[in-house]
């Protein structure tokens, strides 16, 4: 077993529409999926309102902690669109616009024939010296700076963002899970489960009830970055399940 | 116009599977949902893992800034379940098995034929004095510290909680909602929103980018507690839209 290194991240979902209720968040799910996936751990979400201090609060408290922070959500032309001035000030950088996002973004408009308005270069505004992070959907970039990446709310644009910025993370130690059905409720299988969470420390054991053809059961789901101890954790709890 | 109290809440939700990405929450929309109507602001949303020491930070930040802090998981019969005692501990409150608790598992299971095992037993570990929430329908209830309701994490039981703890809630000034559909790019229509922002300072006004018709367009989502001014600015917005 070697050892490799835990890499951790925090997500940040940036909206009142979100905690009003009006939009229902989709994010949360696929970045949860995709960098337990590839093998970053996500350890926190906050989901806080478009108000600067707040962000701010909530990045340099996240930053300090984990090894990446991702933000949806307030990088649009109007504005309620206050990402790129709260990432700015939570790290006491100026914010501006940048020569590479404005090049962008009038290169998009002019082929459109679209004028570039005020409010389309307040899509180039982000903190100086930012890495830009591409957006194949709409054009206007994602930007990360330090251990922050900060994407987009829409979904699809969002989606493609995370892929893009993909592999340029480092990624660790990968939580490996398994998944064992059980036709039991979980308060007859719990003690049963307690004993092997306490004989396999390092595997992280997990109980989740629901129905299965209309009856009381559950799913226990065993995780551990280490294939064979993960294995003879499951094996060993199968049979203590008579499974 | 009548000064009512502003009512402000933060959702907790604890479960390591929404963090892996294999459970897709449910409960922070319909928790933003039920608050809005019933004139309480969300606030903030935490998710964290089944992890004793990051539920009590989050517990003890949350409670000291709203006015409720709801949490949703971790109260099963299993020994990932540890809201109960996480809770006892954020508010130093010792945690043992509640007599009203096991009352009413004990009539369950008793009048099902089925043993009460001590994992049935730990769903009645409670903290000292808490006060009970129903739960209509697998009886293991929820429960309520000072301002801290705990409800589970399985989204209909999550609801009955919701449902019942609501009439006992304060709640204030409701924030009221007015959306206003453009058929215009938001880089289009954000100079005459931010001026319009300018002016209804006490109006929160957000704009939401979407496809209509395959072409992109605009939700203009307008807030606040008084109706009348909520009214004005619309009709003024609305105006100034050509709408």
């Amino acid at each position: 077993m070697t050892e490799e290194r835990i890499v951790t991240a925090a997500l940040l979902v940036i909206g009142d529409e979100i905690l009003s209720g009006r939009t229902k968040d989709r994010n949360i799910g696929t970045v949860a999926e995709h960098l337990t996936n590839i093998g970053v751990r996500l350890k926190e979400v906050r989901v806080v309102p478009d108000e600067e201090s707040e962000i701010v609060l909530a990045v340099n408290a996240l930053r300090a902690r984990f090894t990446y922070v991702f933000t949806t959500g307030g990088i649009g032309p109007t504005h309620d669109d206050i990402t790129a001035d709260s990432i700015g000030k939570a790290f006491g950088i100026p914010v501006g616009i940048d020569a590479r996002a404005e090049k962008i973004l009038r290169d998009y408009y002019d082929a459109k024939g679209l004028e570039v308005t005020p409010a389309r270069l307040r899509m180039a505004r982000l903190p100086a010296d930012a890495e830009l992070i591409d957006n194949p959907v709409s054009v206007a970039p994602g930007f990360r700076v330090a251990n922050v990446i900060v994407m987009a709310g829409v979904p699809n644009i969002m989606q493609a963002m995370l892929e893009g910025v993909t592999p340029s993370l480092e990624t660790g130690a990968k939580l490996l899970s398994v998944t064992i059905p059980v036709d039991r409720p979980e308060s007859e299988i719990a003690e049963i489960l307690s004993a092997h969470q306490q004989r396999f420390s390092d595997v992280a054991m997990g109980s989740y009830p629901l129905l299965r053809n209309g009856r009381h059961a559950s799913d226990l789901v065993l995780r551990c970055s280490d294939p064979a101890r993960l294995e003879e954790a499951a094996l060993t709890l199968k049979a203590a399940l008579s499974l």
